[in-house]
């Protein structure tokens, strides 16, 4: 097994960090890591926000729910889907390209295109020797953060992204059973595999939350999952990304 | 710069592969790199389904544009949204988690989550010297694609993903500059930055394929991006997506 894949399995999110900042260099590396990505037919629909002022970290931590790592972290960076420069590029040409930038598609493509460049940033950072944690709670209210952030129309900010120097060392998380996950010419539908793999899945979680914690906790993890989708969270989302441009048509 | 940002950094898509397959080990080591990417609040709600079945795989050529490397390669994964399993473990339980699945913001974290899972994969095949490219041409049908992988309600196939042995080298293709990709604390709406940055970058693009292609292209990003968005593609997306159980409300 080579360093790199290494590192890709010893992935584990960190949410907590010493007070060292990432220098200038770093934050160059870890963004041209992100922009090395593939791009669906070479569009970059995304662009990244790196925030610095501690007010602004402080306010996105809070709306994020109050998570102490979005505020003190070695950088925090928001992930965007962005077509505002495509409208602008095409719109100087003369050309009206909102049908192609508002349909489900390019929502799709630019959502897919943020996200691959955020996981290209995972792995350089984590071969650094930092930590990440992805901040899916900005989501929570991204109304405040496209005010907090000035992000203009067809600018749909998608997760927070910390890295940082490690304070705390955190447990690996494992994950679904590779069959469970891995399917192979169809997809599998056998119930008997199903409740098998997540059977299996269950004992494999409770005893790692048991470990963790001394015994105290040993949730499974079909009852964590049903347990989190029961409320419909963020229902503004529907609403919100149209009214920023996308996934209108 | 370590050996894992030199691959990141290194990326093209390779689109000529060797006959050689994939062995299981391989296939398995990609598959346990894309899981451990990071998974919104531990959902893992995609899969990954691997296509060796050859007229499946002459299908889904067929479909994505006729393009030979999705027939020819190691081996082609298909990446898809999935809430399936979700669905079912809940229902398991007596609960109906619909509102919950059905929405956008569980649309846009279960994308993500493939989307972190998919770049893993990326970046281990490269490590391990392989090639790869994402096939976002398998959108064109994905009624049909559905149809070909047997995939249920509350699975949306995202991309294909080919992996295999280079046949042919392939060049970097030079992304849009640093700035223009990343903003501090605002995101930058100044116009004179925005054009200043497009017009080096489009520089950048014409010498690239000038160099290329011995001088017979010389095309710029700008024009290449009003032309592919001027038409609006897979128009059909909104209405499919929904019908497959994902951003109805």
């Amino acid at each position: 097994m080579n360093k790199t894949i290494e590192t890709i399995l010893q992935h584990r999110s960190i949410r907590s960090f010493t007070d060292q900042r990432l220098t200038e260099e770093e934050i160059r590396v870890l963004v041209e890591s992100a922009q090395s990505a593939s791009t669906s037919s070479y569009i970059q629909a995304y662009s990244i926000i790196g925030v610095t002022d501690q007010s602004k970290k402080r306010e996105l931590a809070a709306l994020a729910g109050n998570q102490p790592y979005v505020e003190k972290n070695g950088h925090l960076f928001v992930f965007c889907a962005d077509l505002y420069r495509h409208d602008k590029i095409a719109g100087n040409k003369g050309e009206d390209v909102k049908a192609s930038l508002e349909g489900t598609e390019t929502f799709m493509v630019s959502v897919i295109d943020a996200a691959l460049a955020a996981q290209n940033m995972a792995i350089a950072a984590e071969s650094m020797g930092l930590g990440i944690c992805y901040i899916g709670g900005i989501r929570n209210d991204l109304e405040k953060v496209a005010e907090i952030l000035k992000t203009p129309e067809y600018v749909l900010p998608l997760f927070g992204f910390v890295v940082g120097h490690p304070a705390n060392p955190s447990s690996k998380k494992p994950r679904l059973p590779f069959e469970h996950i891995y399917h192979e010419n169809t997809y599998n539908v056998d119930e008997g595999d199903f409740q098998k793999h997540l059977t299996a899945y269950d004992e494999t979680i409770s005893s790692y939350y048991e470990n963790r914690t001394n015994g105290k906790r040993a949730d499974k993890w079909t009852e964590q999952i049903t347990q989190n989708l029961k409320e419909p969270k963020r229902t503004y989302m529907h609403r919100f990304v149209k009214e920023k441009g996308f996934n209108k048509r």
